[in-house]
């Protein structure tokens, strides 16, 4: 079914794990997603399990705010990316957060420059909103040994001024956070963001 | 459905653009296409949407000659790339064009050499019409910071004789432009091209 | 459908072309594939059509020995391969042979060395019949601008006894012919032989 | 069908292969799988056909101890990997093998050091069980001329309390064999080594 038919939250978070699953983004049980529940809320997708085979019931409704766990599906933990998750709608208003363990996103964070990749030169840029004259600088975090333990270098990178505008972290040796307004929205930043992961990698390859 | 079996040219233009979605030339909602409405129309497809969820209902139809808009669907705008469309199928007699965003259109234009891209000793170059002792010469434009910019030296490359056989125009940071007669040669020389600006890098990188 | 469940040769014959379309082996109108109609006889794809299109009603039944044509769908023109298929099936008693043209085969091709293409070291050798330690020689013959030109260097190589256990020619520029006996055993060794294109590339990118 | 709706074994592993087979993991009739038939007893698939169209009647059952076969199908052969299958399991009680002939294992393999093939500094490393600070140490046996003449290397592998940790053991220029609990571990063990197969090579370009 067109992703564009299907009116449920959950399914169409299923659909879009499905989708980035063919693509290699959340390989191996990795990666995760989250979606809009109400206002404050999130629905969002277990951890340890095969991503492109998550469905509907298996998804946690929590409080933006607090991280209160409102429906829990019996046997499964919500990912352990909720407390970055969280933050990122707090910070952002964004209400859907994609994690990719993408190999292009680790690859493109190797590029970094003092914690920071720089993207330019792209026309593919305006599709995170700003001109094709601009550079993305994106921060790049180092990883941790537990997933939550990154929430505060997300946290710091969040209200860093010179980010203001950029819709993803990245976290090195590890992935990406990126996020939108909505699913869809997300969906279209990964397909961006992942392109321009590509693209950097490639140039710098030229030796660009 | 086999695209041999598609009588409506919307609905084809609908299959082509998930075709190439897939492929990657069409990511985060970029790129674009046209087909023949009628003698002297385009339906085109519209700006800001993914592309792979465009509906038959979601084409706008314009004159070639004036740019009029004759059937508009609610709430979207024409593509950005409507006046370049328009200017291509009035110089070459072409009905139908694609915007490719792919990656490797962006690689290749990398490659020109005083703006213009040379691809030669494939046996593939006979997918455009030419012989495999030719050299496929493309014109490439500088960017733009608006894609409506782009007009004027798209016309110029149009005009210039040395290009009267070339069905493409790359445009660097950014893409391509490809026609054809009709959607199905569109599609034959999108891949014929893609799979030139892969063999082209991929000879750049052997040293070539 | 699965393969196996295919009774009918110009079906499978279809079903392969679409698989290999999707690997990019016969992109843009191009490449090719025939299989068994009887003892002496071949039904072949037709020419200058999009190939993952091809239906089973579109195939020409040629005789192997005089190249006569007994059925011929309205329309279309055999594939220009037509001499170079019916060549290797007399020599080798192949029944289904594979035009490739795949930039895989092209860019092994470049790697030959005083006109054979060398490949060893790899135990996926054995799908071809040989041993992993034995070398397999690809011969490489010359473009021409025509396809059918190439049937006097094809019938050559077809000859020279150090390729007899070779199932694959390739052409420069171009692509490979590849074959056995059914239509099943062509696509086996289709896969393989693309496979060890890949192979012989990523090595000589490694410098081995 | 989803993976998690499929009840039987067999059918799982066919869908297993069909997907693995999609990402060239066992392309040309290469590679292998098998799933527990009971507590003692292995399905395991046939050697030499198309792996892609594997049908639940196809799978041999065999015992771990003693490799005699319980079922087996008419006119097919068991895998020549049976042995091998069988020294996995009874040395690590896992229930699920793949064999896995895809180029990136054996390009990761090319990288061994001492017989060892060392991967570091990839979150992905989690997926196995293991912490993002170790360093995955996996054993990189010679190739054979026939497949069961890797048992013994294979073997001296399991038995080595150096990979104690590490469910995956490579042939050099011929692949991988890799293992979990069951089917579905096995699945995200694949995933989780091809991508940090494909990964290690790419810091390998990159001068890693």
């Amino acid at each position: 079914m067109s992703l564009r038919r299907i009116e449920d939250t959950r399914e169409l978070l299923c659909a879009l794990l499905r989708a980035f699953h063919g693509r290699g983004w959340v390989s191996g049980t990795g990666g995760g997603i989250c979606g809009p529940a109400g206002d404050d809320e999130l629905w969002i997708a277990p951890t340890g399990v095969h991503k492109e085979l998550v469905e509907p019931g298996d998804f946690f409704r929590m409080t933006i705010g607090t991280g209160e766990i409102l429906d829990a599906p019996n046997g499964l933990q919500p990912s352990e990316c909720a407390p970055i998750f969280r933050a990122i709608c707090a910070a952002t208003g964004a209400r859907s957060v994609v994690h990719s363990h993408a190999l292009s996103a680790v690859l493109a964070a190797d590029l970094h420059n003092g914690n920071i990749l720089r993207i330019a030169g792209f026309e593919m840029l305006k599709g995170l909103g700003l001109s094709n004259r601009e550079t993305l600088e994106i921060p790049v975090v180092s990883n941790t040994e537990r997933e939550h333990e990154l929430t505060g270098a997300v946290e710091r990178a969040l209200a860093d001024p010179r980010f203001a505008r950029t819709p993803v972290i990245m976290v090195a040796d590890h992935g990406a956070y990126l996020w939108g307004a909505d699913p869809m929205e997300a969906k279209k930043h990964a397909e961006v963001l992942h392109w321009l992961f590509d693209g950097r990698i490639a140039r710098h390859r030229y030796g660009g």
